[in-house]
């Protein structure tokens, strides 16, 4: 699979992303199991961290599992044509502020990527407001933010799969450039909306369940924004994954799938952070139900519908840390987790080696 | 105070440990929490992260506090005299094995330690059997293990002394070379033990509910624990704690003890481990209440004793992943969020900055 890829001038289709992935190494994962019960420990005395070791083993299909040497932060940024609803505590322009700040590192995630020694790549896929140019930032826009889920479709299924072509490639890129685990992340004021459209519909929950305060709603702001999400749930009643997204989703919801199919298809493990990348998983796993096996939750969000959203990905979260903010900040504190397991795994004796 | 004990051939005694603990600056910590709500985040939206920096910056007496730039493990090992009552899974010559392993890159601790970067020292302050010499082996050997606790004070009052400085002085050579925050690790075979007996005195619960399977105990042997800890515990009742250190506990919690105090009175952070740790702060801070200000709780081991003893300090742990193994484990894995935490504070923009 590896390679076949290499160029960008030929990207791959939706279709034949979801095709590309393949199921993953039971094999190995039993065999990571045996592994760490023989190493100079307890055996399951470091609990989660050997069911990651076990999982990124499967993903491998080998046993040890590579220790990862180059993970790569994906930053999805656009806007949401909600935002005039009054569903937020923050002006639109916030995002662009943001991604300005993030390439030139002072960002929350920037800070936290420098101090992990992690790489980042910003996409616009759709910012309402303009940037500086950035070494780091990738331009695909696919529109200056969506349409107002409030009143209409968020984006035209075209627009969909544009955002959804613009996220696999960013990451085919950074694969190609020897990225081996791919953390994600964004920034989209008012993106919390979209995401509880998202989780809501997806899980089945109700809209007051998964519905948050995102960056500081206030109470008659969180009403109003329950309001336009129990509203466009219902108009998506019905309807396929791809519409749904189409609905209500945002760009950066659409470029995470695409980043997440495009990553699975090359056996790279994927690490999540908040509610929007949560949300953005519940879809791609819809389009292809053996993502589920490449995705590690880095972080139990605070932010309504992220616990929902990993319960129905019957995932664990490595970090509950009352993190709320987004921009890959989860995914970032966790990576060194996911290096530590695949390390404790490749380089620890066994205790039949010692005694 | 720092370089007032610069020379280790005048180490300060116990009580000159205790006195030299001053407060933490709480100044200090109200500024970090006015300084990250004016980051370029949500307000409270990096939730634990955020405290940890206020946590920093009260020891620091400065905001932003600095960004640890060399963090140091300290694992001290020493055996257990009541291990022949059979209360352990593994035979007693595994705890020099596991120092071996640690002294040469093969233990779990040692695999950790090179992935997070972070320098190790281990201390032997008691074991029964040989190891080999290394590079990063302090030997301040008491005894060849503590006596045995089920029928007798499993050190005198001289032997706790020699093991609570043999850990100051530790401590202190790591921060006479420059480190900046001191983890915590222990090996010792059975010394769950030995640290339910100082969990159950010091919280005043029951032995069966801090006494756990350990390195992996059967029904049979977790009864015959639990017996040996309440009769240990009642041995205990109306001592200080001095007292019931030297009757129950091992030479290793004493060491943690000095080292705990040493890094306190030279306002280095402390990061503890699981259970045996824990168990040795519930007696740094009795004795010097001041100290609970300096300590960052790694982990919520899963063996039982650990949540009790947390819950006593008032520490909100960083991690959950059910971890039982010691060995600085817990400590290594979350020494980054501790950095992180600082960095947040020292290198995001405020939101002024930016819109």
């Amino acid at each position: 699979m590896k390679g076949e890829w290499q160029s960008l001038l030929d990207p791959p289709t939706l279709e034949q992303l979801i095709a590309a992935v393949t199921p993953v190494d039971e094999a190995a994962r039993a065999d990571a199991q045996r592994r760490s019960d023989q190493l100079a420990k307890p055996p399951g005395s470091l609990g989660r961290l050997e069911t990651l070791g076990a999982q990124l083993s499967a993903i491998a299909h080998r046993c040890p599992p590579p220790v990862p040497q180059h993970p790569w932060l994906l930053l999805a940024a656009a806007d949401h044509g909600v935002h005039p609803e009054g569903v937020n505590a923050w002006p639109q322009h916030v995002t662009a502020a943001i991604v300005d700040a993030a390439c030139t590192g002072r960002s929350v995630s920037a800070v936290l990527a420098r101090a992990a020694g992690i790489q980042m790549t910003v996409l616009d896929v759709g910012l309402a407001h303009p940037t500086g140019d950035h070494a780091h930032l990738v331009r695909r826009p696919v529109r200056a933010g969506t349409r107002n889920l409030a009143v209409e479709d968020a984006m035209t299924p075209g627009e969909l799969r544009a955002a959804i072509a613009a996220g696999a490639d960013a990451a085919l890129g950074m694969i190609n450039n020897e990225a081996d685990l791919l953390l994600l992340g964004e920034v989209g004021m008012t993106n919390t909306t979209s995401s509880a459209c998202l989780v809501a519909v997806a899980t089945g929950r109700p809209a007051a369940e998964v519905t948050g305060t995102g960056a500081g709603a206030d109470e008659a702001t969180l009403r109003r924004k329950v309001q336009i999400v129990e509203h466009a749930v219902r108009r998506c009643m019905g309807r396929g994954p791809l519409e749904v997204l189409a609905a209500v989703g945002g760009y950066e919801h659409a470029a995470l799938i695409g980043a997440i199919l495009a990553a699975a298809a090359h056996r790279v493990p994927i690490v999540l952070d908040g509610v929007v990348t949560n949300a953005a998983a519940l879809y791609a796993v819809q389009l292809q139900p053996r993502v589920a096996d490449y995705l590690v939750a880095s972080h139990r969000s605070s932010e309504a519908g992220a616990a929902a959203a990993l319960t129905h990905l019957q995932l664990a979260p490595l970090l509950d840390l009352q993190l709320r903010l987004g921009e890959g900040s989860g995914a970032l504190l966790a990576a060194h987790l996911v290096l530590a397991a695949a390390a404790v795994l490749t380089e620890t004796a066994t205790l039949q080696d010692l005694v």
